[in-house]
């Protein structure tokens, strides 16, 4: 028998171990022989899976196609978009072998296929006519980082990456705000995240892009993570890499290009903001599984409602399981908490014989007596929504409750002292004295917002301010 | 506009040429800047997803979970099992450098992911009762090919690869043999190709397999493709790797082992085996899409019949698609049939005058009037469900034709002069006659099958014979 579930490190004595432990004992990924790279197991790829199903299903409705490029770039094609190579370089990896022989040219496993994309687009468009290229593709890539932590920053990781061009700025820019949106509501809708959108600042947009929209998240900690980010390129890439189009007028342009990306690291974001100490804690929409019934003891009867309850379900597009394992039902509860099912529904002989069974809610916990003459598919949808609902509601709160404004550098750092959080303050656009406020506990900008300022002057150095930006410090 | 699908090489004058003229046409694949790795196109990656999809759902009936393991393997990791090590060892790419570091120890990009499985297996079993484990991941893999040729043999392919330990011999053992009737039934049921299965000599099995199930198809031009193997390890690699259990008896044992996999190869072999001298031919069941319907000049009836069937098919779990774009009803129709959709529907001013629609078969090329009256989504998935048969029965009577018997060496000379294709021969299990059979134009033996023998003795040596194979040229 699989032995129990380990003791979980409190949430609120050492968060770092708490998520560690969330990430083995739910069984989502394990380390594995290659330093920085995880072995994301069933339950963890099952998240992910679900994801993929929601997310892709977005943005084929917005008529992006999938396909693939391949995973190694040449050295020299890397090296066109020089801003790209530099931001990338310290972190890529080298294939310098193949077939037992020595390359004549190293191979880097990719970091990102802007430069497959533009390598492709180069030989498949020709007038405005093929435009616009609405493509995404789901694969793998490898950023070799230096601390790594499963999920959340991991040497590889699998994402989906947006890739696409357009025939004219405005266009472009729209499909860059449109496909930040989808990542949004994804968040809010589907994750119950109460995540805040806006632009990244000069200094921390992606290397290469003209700007950069991004998604942040705040975790239970008060630590933001960054989830999504969709980036405008112009036409840099576009000339660095030669693709150009005859646009109405009958004139050679380049094109205007578009790229956008969310990844497996969103799997850590769930937990970090949502996860307890009893174990992981999945909203209901992304949960791979809803609904768990647990027959306790050996009556005919109980099992003959629990399979009746199952189909039910699952002829109501609920994900429903029956746990007929032959652990013991404590054991089963305790497993059905640590991996986060939403819903766990007990049918025990005694409240048979009362006409009752148990529906334990994963988020409070509350057990819930009903009678077996309920509307059980109506009462199970409602309480999934409920639970939905009541997650995000929770999360939203712990995020205001997290998020403060300072108007000046003392009070930044009297909060990060105090209570780490999203914290709104005035900014000059300066870079000086971005880097000020980052040398404060790593405090880093995470987004220019489109609020009403706070205050007339910077808050770092009084001078006329420009932006509302919201800092914290980072993942 | 996108200029018109170039000539497409006949099939019976150069099959080679008119394989790579389908692959760019019907636009599924392009060569990429990297020698021998491909990029497949949206047209490409859809019937791969198509793929996905359907193994997806058999695998999971089945009780398989997904997960992913890492792309890197540490040399000493892979060195372990000796066997595999051996057949792979040519054939691998090694990252040498990361992060602008030498690394200590070299890692191999995965040309499969047995060791790591073991490696991950090893820590996760402990008793007879965390056992089966059936683990199945789609990933890609590297093997560093010399002659690549899209789809069929390319240095980057994506696949999935089924891993499982068991707890006993003979459960392992019927788990190679479902996986197999799986990759079996999808060619015959769902590729409308009927392929061959049976067990492979030592000579050609998987390196480090007890045995090796495949599944073997015939093209066009009468060479065999090898679609789907399942391999039994036994506990080769559970004893190289240490992994094990405590059985029902208490005792340690070393765990029993199966892989199996199919790749994008098998978009290549749909080409070779239903594709005419026009483009593409899907079969219904696989093709991403199965109905386009061209509206004919401006007439609001006619795109509002248009709109109203693709409504109707569409509500009906049929995959159609209406081709209102700029271009011309010639273009159209040669561009449906180039990218292979099964049905076309015409719709047209002076037709609907009369009543009437036209539906064009792409597997025949046959154009058939009916009235509008008709109840369309029963006619069409009718009409679906004949092609698909009729697609299948096409390939049974190719196949068969290039079926033969052969009695001794000059039979199989002969017939691999005149017209290759699958040869039936008895065989007395001696590699050195299999090695002779091979000198006659790399003949190699597909797979032992169990039907009744041809003739008492060896086709090569003329002692008594062991096995009824068939033999090939293969891809």
């Amino acid at each position: 028998m699989e032995k129990q579930n380990k003791k979980i490190t409190s949430r609120d004595v050492d968060f770092a171990k708490w998520y560690t432990d969330i990430v083995s004992s739910a069984k989502l990924a394990d380390y594995s022989s290659v330093k920085g790279c995880i072995t994301i197991e069933p339950n963890g790829y099952a998240i992910w899976e679900k994801m993929q199903q929601i997310l892709d299903k977005e943005f084929k409705k917005l008529g992006h196609v999938n396909c693939q490029m391949p995973l190694l770039i040449p050295e020299s094609l890397l090296k066109k978009e020089t801003d790209l190579v530099e931001g990338f370089a310290p972190e890529v990896a080298w294939v310098t072998s193949g077939g037992q022989k020595e390359l004549e040219e190293r191979l880097c496993i990719r970091p990102t296929s802007e430069t497959l994309f533009c390598d492709y687009y180069k030989n498949h468009v020709k007038s405005y006519r093929d435009l616009p290229k609405l493509y995404n593709q789901w694969c793998n890539v490898l950023r070799w980082e230096h601390e790594t932590r499963p999920f959340l920053r991991s040497r590889e990781f699998l994402w989906q990456e947006g890739h696409t061009i357009h025939a004219t700025d405005e266009e472009a820019r729209r499909e860059v705000n449109e496909m930040m949106d989808v990542y949004y509501r994804f968040h809010h809708d589907i994750l119950a995240i109460p995540s805040i959108k806006g632009i990244k600042t000069e200094k921390e947009k992606f290397s290469g892009a003209v700007y950069t929209l991004t998604n942040e998240a705040l975790m239970y900690n008060g630590i933001a993570l960054q989830a999504g980010t969709s980036h405008y390129f112009g036409q840099k890439f576009s000339q660095a890499y030669d693709v150009k189009f005859t646009n109405k007028d009958n004139k050679e342009e380049y094109v205007y290009q578009t790229s956008w990306g969310t990844t497996t690291r969103m799997i850590g974001e769930l937990i970090m903001v949502h996860s307890d100490d009893y174990g992981l804690v999945l909203p209901p929409r992304i949960a791979p599984r809803q609904v768990v019934i647990i027959p306790i003891g050996n009556s005919c009867d109980v099992h003959a409602l629990a399979r009746k309850i199952n189909d039910l379900l699952s002829s109501n597009d609920i994900t429903s399981y029956i746990d007929d394992s032959e652990k013991s039902p404590g054991f089963k509860f305790a497993e059905a908490e640590v991996n986060g099912i939403p819903i766990r529904i007990e049918i025990g002989t005694r409240d048979l014989l009362e006409n009752k069974i148990t529906f334990v809610r994963r988020d409070t916990r509350e057990k819930i007596v009903e009678s077996v003459d309920i509307n059980i598919e109506k009462y199970v949808k409602e309480l999934l929504d409920k639970i939905q609902i009541d997650m995000y509601n929770k999360a939203l709160e712990r995020r205001n409750k997290l998020t403060f404004v300072a108007h000046n550098l003392s009070d930044i750092e009297n909060i990060l002292n105090t209570q780490p959080g999203f914290i709104h303050a005035m900014w000059c656009g300066d870079v000086s004295c971005e880097n000020k406020i980052k040398d404060i506990k790593g405090c880093k900008s995470r987004c220019i917002i489109d609020e009403s300022p706070i205050d007339d002057k910077c808050v770092c150095c009084g001078k006329k301010a420009k932006h509302h930006v919201v800092w914290a410090i980072q993942y």
